[in-house]
């Protein structure tokens, strides 16, 4: 199945927006698991057990794996094969190059770790981005504007009274197919989200900086209303205050995620 | 010693600015060697061997082992591993994240794989490169105006009447350490390799796009002047056309490039 398809039919069928970010640092682990790439991969499939039913999707943050080099991409692809077929997978990897390099990232992302998505860094232009589009059944998640402050550096900047990030919304929203094509766009920035949703108001968005990053969910969910969006919390619910059982903190904290992400469909 | 000083003294001491890229790809290596990761670092060593006396640094291109999961990252560390450590090492992997993501990029190339350099891309802004400029002794060279075609679509258009490309490198130049900044302008763009020696005269330059993408050397040197520059050249070295021995071949190729990117010190 298409993966638009696919995160579609899971928005309907589970009613949250929720998408579990594997942000795994081994400094951040609970003890119990050893300090290593297979601890990493435990861990990993203890938080997939204790969040399944109530995510639609899972995001992997490939830095946090290379910071460990080979064992860490060991377990970036274990993790990968952790995920149930059932949920949303974002390789969160931030690619982009020139065309026969894209190709090669491209087949790492989709040949190799059989991702349903990737996210993408639009700098380098059309030629940079059209190999990942050439999987016609993935999504493709191009940054526009991003949760952190230096977005106002240069995505705020404007290009003939328009800001950069919408000028990349505008111009590859035309060049490729909608189904294939989504944006990221912080939860830090509802107002521009309600902006984005003039432009392209049926592409699916990733919608990251909820929970540690301090977005607020109303407001993203007020600003989005019913298009398709995929929202990440990771560090909020992989890395769960208080105290008691860690898998039990998770748990609720994802309960409590997946709820206030829930949208009238 | 810090890589700044490691690569001027490369320069001095070998009077050529060529780097050797090493995007190796297990469909275009010769016959003789295996077709899986040990055949890929194999391969890197003998063009190592073949070219080590006549360039002055490696520009490792990530995708292309990426491309093989798990074994292809291994071979990547091989072929760490296989430079020398006289030769200045240039990370290709144009990172860049939120920074505690880009704080695990930084961990896996300069803690994990001890690269000199890396490459990364600026649209997320000031904060998403700052924890590479923690690496003190580093060179981290900014994307700014790429070889490709895509160029055109965001780098050359303007902000204020400046194009974002000198934006990027404005911006950058005055936030971080000279000696660690470096930037990556394209052999296709001669005449903005000029514009950008106004604005950076000391600044390194990480200038690819000779050989196969068409890039002229003579025009590069002149426009570049005798500032510090590393001129890479991938495909045109790693995979010569002609017969005969394929890696004397490669060094007859080498040596054209080495010499024809010979400036006067």
């Amino acid at each position: 199945m298409a993966a638009f398809q696919k995160i579609i039919d899971l928005i309907k069928e589970k009613k949250t927006l929720l998408c579990v970010g594997l942000d795994t640092d081994l400094e951040k682990i609970p003890d119990g698991f050893p300090k290593n790439s297979s601890g990493l991969n435990e861990f990993n499939k203890a938080i997939i057990d204790a969040t399944k039913d109530l995510a639609i999707a899972y995001k992997i943050n490939f830095a946090f794996y290379e910071q460990y080099g080979v064992p860490g991409f060991k377990a970036l692809n274990d993790t990968f094969k952790a995920i149930p077929p059932s949920h949303f997978v974002i390789a969160d990897a931030k690619r982009g190059d020139i065309g026969n390099t894209s190709m090669a990232y491209a087949r790492s992302i989709f040949d190799y770790f059989n991702a349903d998505s990737i996210t993408v860094n639009p700098y380098m232009g059309y030629d940079s981005l059209s190999p990942f589009f050439n999987y016609r059944d993935k999504i493709i998640f191009i940054l526009a504007l991003t949760s952190n402050q230096g977005a106002f550096d240069y995505q705020k900047q404007k290009i003939n009274n328009e800001e950069l990030y919408k000028l990349v919304i505008k111009k590859t929203s035309v060049s490729y197919n909608f189904e294939q094509t989504g944006y990221v766009v912080g939860a830090t920035h509802p107002d521009e989200i309600r902006e984005v949703r003039k432009l392209v108001p049926r592409h699916l968005l990733l919608i990251p900086g909820v929970g540690a990053q301090g977005g607020d969910i109303k407001s993203v969910l007020k600003a989005n209303g019913n298009s398709p969006a995929i929202v990440n919390v990771s560090r909020a619910i992989i890395y769960p205050d208080g105290d008691g059982d860690y898998f039990e903190r998770v748990r609720n904290k994802a309960e409590y995620y997946s709820k206030a992400l829930q949208i009238l469909q």
